[in-house]
């Protein structure tokens, strides 16, 4: 099992994966990785190669683990914690740590293996979502689970190592510091001003217009004010939700039309890039925390340029493209492709 | 010139470049960059491609500005920030903005293109380090910056754009999050045991031993419990020491020794692969908060994997390589190439 471990200064939590150590000569640094394992794993028929499935969206009378599936959700079969044991909390001299508990699944978004996202129909994107939010309200029925994340990691530059289209969902025992901060900022703005700062940030977007890309009744894209990189888009719901599980299921089809009008602008734009998506969403089980002021959204991530030590070392970005201008680029990109 | 946004919900600045943005052609996402410009602003015989020099190692009898140096300081000649003009922070709705006021520079290790600090000797990284420490004096004076960093970027990976080797100096007007964070957990554990949180992490580490890579009596390289990266190396001063730049000038040497072992072992282990060192060191000019209980240190991240959507989420990293097993490895790399 892997160890998680605190950062005594910080309170950052990382996971060590200090069962099966990756030896110098596992590291692929500054070598463009093949990433076609013969076979997929997450394509069609070959369903055997992955652990038995969670849940799919299937044909009629076609059984588990078997062809004649839309979607399919199954478990990482390298996962970054285990699902089995009880968390044991305890300290090192200085130091804190537990062992690896949590679940960690993968989302297989379709069964061809030469599509992403941004191939796919508003109404298959649709479903896709309405699996990230089944299997989050399963797995918050869990106590020992504090937090629930949902990423999507597409090309090798954002981290990707399988090619065929999926998103991974990782369910936490504790509340990750960024997450527990960004909480924490939205909760004094909400009890200095009795109002949610998220909502605010909306209401003054949609008065200004100018990094808006896209908007239906229930969902708005845009590029952050204080984007961290260029080109970063938020796609939020225009109703207050803390929790993305939260947002009912006839509203699904709604953020999948912004979604995939956003995949489909930044590949007019940038061509076959890479990038990475995030759902930033309130902790569950919690203990007492209040998440009210919170208001879920996605965070969209195109991978356009390299991270380097100025940002890892102190948090402070510089962006290339103010977001008025990355949003301008992004309204004029037509989304019929 | 740039500015500098705050986040409103964490609290995070961003520098965004209003001035000249970056196009979308402008991003070469995915493709390998070609980074030799010809010629080379850093060589040797090629010093009026830079702005003109603000200090320099040089022969003696030779002019600023032609041959005869050895390591050599000049301001950025694209830089993050300007050093001109007035800080102003203003308010833009609910969010908060100011100039983008700064200095960035640049140390020229060496005149030679194709080395990197790995092939220098001790003295010569002595002689770097000793113009990191002055520079950091003589900005810090400038009562406009609260912050001075330090860092480089070797490799195309970790996000240099230029191959010569250099390091990069940045002066900014306000402490960065991660910063502030870092000196307020110091200052929380100081507080309740007046004691430094860092010089109790080197008490541990030299009792355990198995997470240290090389010591000498001022200087000691080690693998941090919670590294957030396989083979994340910290190196720190034996002494409590606030700010790197009250280093005693006599110390540098044994810093030295310390950095040119470590680089060579990572060049044993990993072959000539990509890295980011950043210093990290206490506010100047603070208004008051009190740097006390901080450590300066020395980051050391190889850049062996790809930061992926759940790390940019979250700020949970998961680590493949065990801090113990990858000190393991370095402290059986040879040092002698």
């Amino acid at each position: 099992m892997s160890e998680l471990r605190r950062d005594p200064i910080g309170g950052r939590w990382v996971i060590v994966n200090t069962d099966e150590p990756t030896p110098p000569e596992g590291y692929e640094h500054d070598i463009p990785r093949s990433n076609k394992p013969l076979p997929c794993p997450f394509c069609y028929g070959n369903e055997m190669h992955t652990p038995p499935e969670i849940i799919a969206l299937r044909e009629p009378n076609t059984a588990p683990n078997s062809p004649g599936w839309h979607v399919r959700v199954v478990p990482n079969k390298f996962p970054a914690l285990q699902i089995e044991g009880e968390l044991e909390r305890r300290g090192l001299g200085i130091y804190d740590m537990s062992n690896g508990i949590g679940a960690h699944e993968v989302i297989i978004e379709t069964p061809y293996h030469d599509k992403d996202m941004t191939d796919l129909t508003v109404s298959e994107i649709a479903s896709i979502l309405h699996f990230y939010c089944q299997r989050s309200l399963d797995l918050e029925r869990d106590k020992r689970f504090k937090y629930i994340m949902i990423f999507k990691n597409y090309g090798a530059s954002a981290g990707a190592s399988l090619e065929h289209p999926h998103t991974q969902l990782i369910a936490l025992p504790m509340v990750p510091k960024s997450v527990r901060e960004e909480i924490q900022g939205a909760n004094n703005y909400y009890e200095y001003r009795e109002r949610c700062i998220f909502c605010d940030i909306l209401r003054q977007e949609m008065q200004e217009k100018e990094r808006i890309i896209i908007e239906n009744k229930s969902f708005i894209a845009f590029c952050p004010f204080v984007s961290r990189f260029p080109f970063e888009i938020w796609i939020m719901p225009m109703s207050h939700t803390s929790l993305f599980c939260q947002t009912p299921y006839e509203e699904l089809p709604k953020m999948a039309e912004v979604l995939k009008a956003v995949l489909v602008k930044i590949r007019k734009i940038f061509g076959d890039t890479s990038y990475n998506f995030i759902i930033h969403t309130a902790p569950v089980n919690s203990d007492g925390t209040n998440i009210e002021g919170y208001h879920w959204h996605l965070e969209f991530l195109p991978k356009l340029t390299r991270v380097a030590g100025f940002e890892w070392g102190t948090g402070f970005y510089i962006v290339p493209t103010p977001p008025e201008i990355a949003a301008k680029y992004l309204r004029d990109a037509s989304v019929t492709e």
